[in-house]
């Protein structure tokens, strides 16, 4: 089945914010591909994984409606967001969901803790086709049009192309001039952890406060199929990402553990 | 390397608050097995993920120690005391990370929106042997009793077994008299989703507002194999649960996607 462009619903959302200049980016992109309905949040929820909104009531508001667009803006997380939009605010179930662009890259196991990549996959929960997209500049300030030639080759694809169920994609982009980068690799997930360093402070009162800080630390800067690699060495990184967390090498060794107690 | 029983450290986190009746269960079987240091926060967490708190500050509290155990509150998310507590708070790396008893399932994609789970996924990223149980039952007065011979066993065998790097275990216990239990079955994590149904109310004001609700749906009721169809018929399920979220069985495919762009 094709889809027409002019068919297609794409639901947009982020974990930025509502003015971030990447989710800017997107919908710009978005628009050439299809029908959007964007939702996100007037403040930044950065790091908020996959949290839900469960002790507190969401509110919406539809900040914006043209013919290629409407614009939502609502309280909650982007997973709530996304939920919100799908049960509450599309007229039918959105063909793609991109989420993004991060101000920052989600590479490794940033993919746990990202409320960018938890859209993404919460999408793919839905079955929806789900794309998460970073920029690997965490500052106000980051160039998106580099990112624009890459994005537009990802969508494209994704027209004439299927990801299995279940399986999104996490793409990051590194931060150079356009011209120095050198392609697309489909990766695996780095292995390799943040570093915490907090910060610990005294307030005004005299009590004490810890800011949460902290460096990535790869675990494996060698191997050159990992998307910290590629990005280390200006790719475009591609991860197909999934919902089934279950470590399946390590089932039959575990029934081992527990054959007496059965 | 034999760990004695004086010497293992064992931290203590969950996602229901300092109150919840699942933690104080959990403490109880702890400390037959080590020193525990325990941090939660004042209220519950639930639903968090793996949330970071990174515009607000965090605040750690004492609140109790003795010879068996050190307990701390913070009012940081599950994902945050962890953290908080590797870096500040314990005198050494910990041997275990226990997280729960979780009041409701964490089985199935449960596992990626549970604070529980996010705190064991967070153990493992320091290579601390972690477990996250959770009690098949949301009530407030859940009886937790029958949980704590199967914490026994778990905790028996991991303390002469070793969780490959990067993997935990998600454990989820029926909400059955001891007796109906049938046992301990290792389990692949369920295909399944959340269908949402917001209820959509009018505040005194009459402004629209709406609270997230939802039940689960298994998609494969009939796999032996699931940890939603052992809890299903009153087995301890235990999924090991990994951080690398690649879809490794869908890297190839994808390359061919991008084969003309590189």
């Amino acid at each position: 089945m094709v889809v027409e462009q002019g068919d297609r619903l794409i639901l947009i959302t982020n974990d930025d914010g509502l003015y971030a200049a990447g989710l800017r980016t997107l919908l710009e992109i978005a628009e050439e591909f299809g029908k959007v309905v964007l939702i996100s949040t007037m403040e930044s929820m950065s790091g908020m994984s996959q949290a839900l909104t469960v002790k507190n009531p969401i509110r919406v508001k539809l900040l914006e409606e043209n013919e290629k667009h409407r614009i939502y803006t609502c309280n909650g997380t982007p997973t709530d967001s996304v939920k919100l939009a799908i049960n509450q605010l599309t007229e039918r179930m959105p063909d793609w969901l991109l989420s993004g662009i991060n101000h920052g890259s989600n590479a490794s196991v940033s993919v746990l803790y990202s409320g960018t990549m938890a859209a993404a996959l919460e999408g793919c929960l839905y079955n929806i086709q789900s794309v998460g997209f970073s920029l690997n500049d965490f500052s106000s300030g980051a160039d998106f049009t580099i990112c624009k030639k890459y994005i537009r080759i990802i969508l494209n694809s994704l027209t004439h192309n299927r990801l299995p169920e279940g399986v999104c994609l996490n793409v990051n982009i590194p931060s150079v001039p356009e011209n120095e980068i050198r392609g697309i690799r489909v990766c695996r997930q780095a292995k390799g952890s943040w570093k915490e360093e907090f910060e610990k402070r005294k307030d005004p009162m005299g009590k004490t406060y810890y800011w949460l800080t902290g460096y990535f630390v790869n675990r494996e800067p060698d191997a050159t199929d990992t998307d910290e690699w590629a990005l280390a060495n200006n790719y475009v990184s591609i991860v197909p990402i999934q919902v089934d967390m279950t470590a399946h090498a390590f089932i039959n060794e575990l029934e081992k553990w527990f054959n007496n107690s059965k």
